[in-house]
């Protein structure tokens, strides 16, 4: 069946969604590969808004199956409007506006996006097929910047906080000449300008309210989720339990990474039901653990230059998935190692405890672990109800899946 | 005309405000003496409220003239509620509660209280009699803890950038054992602990979303003057200019310390009214602007006791109103000693500094610039409207002359 007709089909008759094949690894990887920039034409409808309209067959909107290199270009083509809106609306000291697009440019425009984009996605697989017009599909950018801003703040705190080196490729923030302590202060300015764009763009939507709440609530959630991370470090060994890390990711990681942007979508699209908040956040904070599982492994054993930072999660011996299996499976005297070494900056005691990660095999078990998660959380995406699309939460599990930076 | 009736009398006739004597400096401190606890009878609503009844003649509410001790003890009798909302509603792992309840303690309970005080003084003004119920001043306590929260939070920030030594008499938070850099993060507990109570005290109110505006107005407002301050020191010396040294004030310190307080009071006794809004803004921000300057006085002639901080402005070389006075007067031989000596950490420079400070007369010039201010603030405050109560506005003007912490 060709993807267009397919993709008509289902969404003149839901029940098609489970002609997929939900066995298999990869369910979407044959959709995703079927669809490519030439489904879109491009129409220009201000100077600052460039959208892609979405082709439509016999007047029904077709669905995109993945995010799509366009996506990205049309994302990023928002950016220096939102960094417009930020500098405009500050009161005029030209200090104050150059610090802010520089915090902006260096803070939040880097990175894969996938927060933002994530937002954009989930709107267009939401979203009924009237309200999917170039306006709407803009306000989505926008709220995906808004994600990708409280992103950038956190990391820019945490950075600070962590004595991060690099990110992204490049020296932390509060490491640039004329910073330093300052970064703290700096990333407020992050922090406010999301809320002011929320207000900005959204103040007369009737999902205006539930979205300032669900991004304070994001933020207060990472919040504690930072903070336990940061006094669950080692030397104490009673902090590295799985009930804790399980806290500390769905916290830390799961609710801004994956509930935040489809919540954020949910409420622009007209899903205000509670049920569907509920299925769906179950689900997303399960992939938000994954993810952060993925995050530790890939500390340790990623390639530093695909990741676009030096992994430190050894030596600030924090409570990660490796460390908690290592400690549970090592025998007494790989144990003594741990607890020496496990924590420390010298690079040799790094480099005995990543031996120790290899010997106890944490890599084949990391692999099962993502086989297994993989399954579970499809076998989740299946139960959801019919108000959830569940190709929109098989494809953010499928990016998941695997992935290496 | 005794205390009682005066009141009684203003509320029945609001033109009766202008008998009072606006010609003193201080109008209100004969009203003030006149108060007493025993204008008051205890009450106790539940087991944890404890609000003090506003007395009544002939059913109309007796408004207090002034922030009184009682006030203060009520205020801080609702603290431990806060913290404990604070704590039962994060997810239960003790680590969490157990650092909340402490950064609160260490951060929020210290200190004036002016601004809290305030919300629930402008509150026991502004609002109609028949809502001046317990539940209501329990209320205003709360978002009077919520202002102090939002101060709390800056405080830690600030003292982390500016790398300050002491606050209310106390080392600051950062430099306690085992905190450091973590200290931005966990500022960022009580800035989100402060939107959750606004959330979980106030979401069935009407006046809800005016206040999370409001609230993350001053937050992003204060966070525009935090950063001019940082980025404006010494030895950019075009950075020592008065219209710079008003922005920065008016963001960094009036919307939070004076508007913030008032405004909240305002939408909670009902007035929406944009007007009366922008009347009580503009003669708020002249009081923060006042109040700033107070503090950049105190922090090189004021008493390092009274203030509980070591002033520190000389050494970081800070855009403050003395600097840039001292620099407007300087004759050159006097200007080079500020220039080769402002913004340096050395005691005897410091001296200097200060030494020329005392040959310019800034002591004399500020006492000057004072009673300007009063008086001009005074005349704003004749010109309110009369939905606006200008022994109110009075009051926070009073509280302010003169003050030596």
């Amino acid at each position: 069946m060709p993807f267009t007709k397919m993709c008509t089909s289902k969404l003149a008759n839901p029940l098609m969604k489970y002609y997929l094949n939900l066995n298999g690894k990869s369910p979407l990887s044959k959709l995703s590969n079927s669809l490519n920039s030439s489904s879109f034409k491009f129409i220009s409808c201000s100077p600052h808004i460039v959208c892609r309209e979405l082709n439509t067959v016999s007047g029904v909107a077709i669905r995109p199956q993945t995010i799509t290199k366009d996506d990205k270009r049309d994302f990023m083509a928002v950016f220096p409007d939102i960094v417009r809106d930020l500098t405009q609306l500050n009161p005029g000291i030209s200090d104050l506006s150059t610090l802010i697009s520089k915090l902006m440019q260096y803070n939040v425009s880097g990175g894969k996006k996938v927060r933002g984009l994530t937002v954009v996605y989930s709107y267009r697989m939401l979203a009924p097929d009237h309200a999917l017009t170039p306006e709407n599909i803009r306000l989505a950018q926008i709220l995906g910047w808004c994600v990708e801003m409280l992103q950038g703040f956190f990391v820019v705190i945490d950075d600070l906080a962590d004595q991060s080196v690099t990110r992204r490729g490049r020296p932390c923030w509060y490491r640039l000449p004329g910073v330093g302590l300052r970064a703290s202060s700096d990333a407020l300015l992050i922090q406010s300008g999301c809320f002011q764009l929320l207000q900005q763009h959204c103040k007369d939507k009737e999902f205006y309210v539930d979205l300032v709440e669900l991004f304070l609530d994001a933020l207060r959630r990472t919040t504690y989720g930072q903070t336990l991370d940061y006094v669950s470090s080692f030397p104490n060994i009673n902090h590295l339990t799985m009930d804790r890390y399980n806290f500390i990711t769905k916290y830390k990681t799961a609710y801004y990474t994956y509930h935040l942007p489809v919540a954020t979508a949910m409420y622009m699209a007209g899903i205000y039901n509670a049920e569907l908040h509920r299925q769906a956040k179950s689900v997303l904070l399960e992939m938000g653990h994954y993810f952060q599982v993925q995050d530790d492994y890939l500390d340790v054993f990623g390639d530093e230059e695909m990741i676009g930072k030096k992994g430190t999660d050894i030596q600030e011996g924090k409570c990660t998935w490796l460390a908690i299996i290592a400690f549970q499976r090592a025998s007494p005297p790989q144990r003594e190692v741990l607890e020496s070494c496990y924590g420390t900056k010298e690079p040799e005691k790094i480099k005995k405890v990543k031996d120790i990660f290899i010997e106890l095999s944490l890599p084949a078990v990391y692999h099962a672990y993502e086989e297994e998660t993989y399954n579970l959380i499809t076998r989740q995406i299946q139960q959801l109800s019919q108000g959830l699309p569940h190709e929109l939460f098989l494809t953010l599990l499928h990016k998941l899946y695997g992935r290496k930076q």
